[in-house]
């Protein structure tokens, strides 16, 4: 008898819900969703970097620009269907769901807090149609008052299936080493609610590339600018002192950390070499290096796309402390290539945990979902 | 009998010559160099993230502020003799020099030319004078004509000690990408001269995390900053073909690559899922992946502060093709914790090789040293 096959947890998956992409259809800016009169589908454009083809497509709306602006909105980032379709054919067990970026970085103050409300609740409910095979991180009102902020959280620790909130590097406008960001990180670690850090922004125009004219698709913001950001937010945080502030918060970054295990050397090396930070640096006040705070309350994602990736983020981090994911429904596997109706976007990961650990080791059978399980506390059927 | 010690070469080693340094002491904006009243040493100010601190200092240049812009211009960025001790003291037999940033991307084109040939010979000058010890990459007048830095690159290639040019991710004002430089590298590459990519503008102020008020020294731009530029900088000339179109242009890349061991997975795969970039591809042309050219065209220094960085640059890069630095003289052991003559910096690059690769080992020896003999073409003592 064949040993039972060990479970798959995909922590890293989104999905839009039905008031969120009403709230994109309604909406004249970045981000929306629109449909163009050229396009089998409506287009989503999420990036700032797509505001000049955006600015195309609106002014021409049945030109090739049109057509091709932003990404298209397919069923895969709306439909439990489809969603449950994709975790068979790949043979995930379980999958924790998260909005997909912007979450409410651009709702107003005084929507956001229904918003989130009503966005919890579609997410909650997806997961009651699939026990015991999908949790959620949920999201914040971050632009609204603290105190809505607050009941937010609360109404998360109700909901059963919740396991978290995903949240980008914005904060409440000002970064996540914004002081005023203390009692939300506060809130979550008593309601022990893990914070899923992902980036959105990507990377500033200037860094981009495009000003020689050359381009290079989405690749410059996607691949590089996402990691910077994340590996921004997260040495922001560090720095301003969140960690020790908070030191039940338990952080998960996004694609493995951005670029954080291959810096933290070098961060380290500077802060220790910095005159200006020795100066400031409080008297008899010991510090734990950011290999110390990568060990005790931080987890990553295994989304790297290398064993070298997938080794790094072990050496930095623990390979208890790594977890698979996916980024489904993003990168789908480009018209023609699809030929088994698997994604070369999850392939690509999964082979890289093997090819990092071994194939059917402990450590591979950890990073593929055990861990998940025991981090999240997560109930298999 | 002991077994002879194994050669060790630095590869990521600076210095300013006389002629740069009178060059920066004429300058009144960034980068500069000035003497104000209360410090004891002229200040060197080189990034414009240090730009407001410079405009306090001017104001008012018996300040605090003053005392503490930028960086003090020791001893060590100048003297041969203080780079020689700081070899011997560190054991390090052979070190090939470049001029630090932002070497001469600031200087007006009809002087370029003649600044190139002033500190390339003052370069060389100074190898001449230890030989065995000493080789040096030389500087390009990239602001100038096509015809003076072609001259430039002739010149050097007429200089005994010279392996290479050290460059920064601008240019000739418009990236790496830029197809005005093709020229350029084919020259390099006909010359056997080596590419040195250094990082020199760090990051945008928007990404910094200053805007709360934060003040987290120089941590952000240098640890964080310049490797993201460096990882922006060698993508564009990835993306852009340069390294087909120069089959035998042979780049050293800064810090590890930046964050290029660790995102080439994710670059890779971008690539791979762009539409765009599918629509735009020439049919039938194969495009060789990130990681052929790492294992081709591109060699590391070992210069990231952690055995986790090593190994992430070997899996990448391989370890024939990794090479050991210091970055001297920049961070100098802070005042007070020099206990014994040796820098902390240098220590933690040689622990993370030793930790990554094992001590005494063929991959130590390798990487220590005999590397950067093989690739550069040195000759010992």
């Amino acid at each position: 008898m064949a040993p039972p096959k060990p479970t798959v947890v995909d922590i890293h998956t989104h999905m839009y819900t039905p008031s969120y992409i009403k709230l994109l259809e309604a909406r004249s800016a970045i981000p929306l969703v629109r449909q163009f009169t050229q396009a089998p589908e409506p287009r989503m454009v999420l990036l700032e970097s797509e505001s000049r083809a955006l600015a195309d497509a609106l002014r021409d709306p049945s030109s090739a620009a049109a057509k091709s602006v932003g990404r298209p909105l397919t069923l895969d980032y709306t439909s439990l269907q489809h969603k449950m379709s994709f975790m068979d054919a790949h043979g995930i067990d379980i999958s924790v769901v998260s909005l997909a970026n912007p979450w409410l970085d651009f709702v107003a103050a005084d929507e956001a807090g229904q918003v989130a409300q009503d966005v919890n609740t579609e997410m909650a409910d997806m997961c009651e149609q699939q026990p015991g095979r999908l949790y959620f991180f949920g999201v914040l009102p971050l632009r609204a008052t603290l105190e809505t902020v607050t009941s937010s959280v609360q109404h998360l620790q109700r909901l059963q299936r919740c396991r978290g909130v995903i949240m980008g590097t914005n904060g409440m406008g000002n970064g996540l080493d914004d002081k005023k960001l203390l009692p939300v990180f506060e809130a979550l670690a008593a309601a022990q609610l893990t914070l899923f850090l992902h980036p959105h922004q990507g990377l500033p125009e200037a860094l981009g590339g495009n000003s020689g004219g050359a381009d290079y698709g989405h690749v410059l913001p996607l691949a590089l600018g996402f990691p910077f950001e994340t590996t921004v937010g997260v040495t922001r945080m560090y720095l301003s002192g969140v960690f020790d502030a908070v030191r039940n918060l338990r952080l998960i970054l996004a694609h493995s950390g951005g670029t954080l295990p291959f810096l933290a050397g070098r961060i380290e090396s500077c802060i220790q070499h910095d005159a200006e930070l020795a100066r400031a640096a409080k008297q008899g006040k010991e510090r734990r290096s950011v290999w110390h705070v990568l060990r005790e309350q931080i987890y990553l994602d295994a989304v790297v796309y290398s064993d070298v990736g997938v080794a790094a983020a072990i050496g930095a981090s623990g390979a208890d402390r790594l977890m698979f994911g996916t980024d489904h429904p993003f990168f789908p596997p480009l018209a023609g290539i699809d030929m088994d109706g698997l994604w070369p976007s999850v392939s690509m990961n999964a082979t890289a945990v093997t090819k990092a650990v071994g194939e059917g080791t402990p450590d591979a059978k950890a990073i593929m979902g055990a861990n998940a399980i025991k981090i999240l506390g997560l109930e298999q059927k």
